[in-house]
């Protein structure tokens, strides 16, 4: 099998050893004479898978007792609309801050439901970035504060968290367990599974279980984080088998060790960086201290050599390079499966391709 | 391979063939290097399988171009809020005829969100049934009319459809596709996919496209049915992978056809409810006019017999005839994909239970 270097944002490359796991079991799971597809949500064989997925995300994170695991569907996209509907009472402000594109649609969504203050604004700004902690204009007693911890469209990322008196809400999507960080900061954090975690059709909500108590009675029952705490993420029929690729992901997380991953992490994408840097062909999209570990993103002279780098990247066996529609250029996503070698590989490609062309 | 007879409601039994091509190419979708799982849901392979899930279904339903085919997630629990949030305006009434459990989670949310008049309620008749066309109470200007195709847990189903003169809505999760309808009677249908269509973790919402334009402002973008239609529910990242196995699933449906399918899901049926009228043992939940072909449900004498005939069919092979908890007695759900001679092996076995506890 020739498995290509998938640079996609998302959905993204898996570990090939989970992948030839659930292809094993696909068609008889551990022997019970049903694939875990067909298992019912109900029943030993998915509750197991169901236990040791919030087991093992608990132990990555570090969470206690007073933090909530659960698994929602819906994306974080339905995730801007649920954190306002659950945490911002009427009369209430939010605090969002707006660092790109995702952080946009979240304070889009929020605006539909109540009072929002965009406590920074650096969106639109080139090269790209996310605000220091020094220029929110936070809002005494607002309800949260919402931001975008790495944005996956214009490669920027924070590098530490901004410390806020109200609950520090953060959309994780794109670098969720791909490093350290001390979940006691937020009073939730969420991300689609389809970058660090597992396929698309889920989300992931920690959330300190007080705030949930929050929601209005005028919530309909399957957008209350409380229905969902309450039931377990079982209150109907859950999204099981992203669920079950989540938990073979994270076992191969504890596996290998967070540690080891954050600190590949790190390194792959200081290859990348170092290989823009090294001349005046590549040129970084993000302002150096914000540079995303997750979403490298880049651009040469011109868009017509873009164009020609994507072709052949593509016809060298490198997909998903295309840089988002919005904004042009090029993305190389290195998610936590994301192999080493394949960041190598890139590499000796960029030099290439600026011998050739610069 | 031993594999079991399921008889689980939900999720339940996918055609074994369906089950096999996707655990051959699961890790290298045709040739491209990549699970489906890791494709991007803008690149050219998960499109087509995107598209040929929706053209599979307009197919399969015989859908003209004044219906949209959506994708969403949250199953249809939360197309119990969805459909209110977008089709009933403020000051309008919405018709639900209560014909059971699920009818009445809708009619519970349908409340949250709007004023609804229960156009019948049979939710509590034993046996069980659904309300008849000459029983509904429906409101002249009604917004729309709700109704439950098939109740999952009781086992009753409506074997035609109420004509009414506001915009009919069914939640058909448990029999979408098992039977040949005309679709032009319903202004809207959906379903949860885990039945008769794919693995948890989507819903099926066919919807007259003029009905999305009722939507108000106020109601957030992922819960608009207009966000979804403008963009061929590729609004975020869908859920792929079920959405894959959807395709799988209508592929084969459109191999073997509908016509073949529909006579066998009717001879299953007949099969088990002849086991059950054959004595005075086996006693059917539903009144015979309204037994569900999906799910047939039965008590026996007595609890105790009840709990021995699940545990001994269990040991013989047979998976998921427990009842559903909140009403007890067996259920064997015999959908689209359940083999008949599984409903052979289940009359085989009932005959034998009896000779030795009848």
């Amino acid at each position: 099998m020739a498995r290509v270097y998938n640079f996609s944002a998302g959905p993204a490359t898996l570990p090939l050893e989970v992948l030839e796991e659930a292809q094993r079991e696909l068609t008889d799971y551990k022997g019970c004479g049903m694939s875990i597809m067909e298992c019912s949500h109900r029943g030993k064989e998915y509750s197991d898978v169901h236990e040791e997925a919030t087991a093992n995300i608990r132990e990555l994170l570090g969470l206690g007792d007073d933090y909530a695991v659960l698994f929602l569907q819906g994306g974080a996209s339905t995730q801007f609309a649920m954190a306002p509907m659950n945490l911002l009472g009427q009369g209430q402000t939010a605090d969002y801050v707006n660092s790109g594109a995702w952080a946009s649609k979240a304070v889009k969504e929020a605006k539909i439901l109540g009072k929002v203050n965009v406590a920074a604004d650096c969106a639109d700004e080139i090269p790209t970035r996310v605000p220091r902690a020094d220029e929110l204009r936070l809002t005494p007693g607002a309800a949260y504060v919402h931001i975008t911890s790495n944005e996956t469209i214009s490669g920027a990322q924070y590098k530490s968290f901004p410390q806020t008196d109200a609950p520090l809400v953060a959309d994780m999507s794109s670098d969720i367990l791909s490093r350290p960080f001390d979940p006691f900061l937020f009073g939730m954090f969420y991300a689609g599974l389809q970058k660090n975690l597992g396929p698309a059709g889920a989300a992931l909500v920690v959330i300190r279980r007080d705030l949930a108590d929050r929601v209005p009675d005028s919530v309909p029952t399957m957008l209350r984080y409380k229905t969902h705490i309450e039931k377990d993420s079982l209150f109907n029929t859950p999204p099981c088998f992203a669920i079950y690729i989540i938990m073979l992901v994270t076992r191969w997380l504890k596996k290998h060790g967070m540690d080891k991953i954050y600190k590949q992490n790190v390194d792959k994408a200081a290859r990348l960086y170092a290989a823009i840097d090294a001349g005046d062909f590549y040129r970084g999209t993000a302002v150096p201290e914000c540079r995303s570990d997750m979403n490298v993103t880049f651009r040469l002279p011109t868009e017509e050599l873009e164009a020609a780098f994507v072709q052949e990247s593509s016809a060298h066996g490198f997909q998903g390079l295309k840089g988002h529609r919005s904004v042009g250029g090029l993305r190389a996503s290195i998610y936590n499966a994301f192999p080493p070698q394949g960041v190598d590989a890139l590499v000796a490609f960029m030099q290439d391709f600026e011998a050739k062309n610069g």
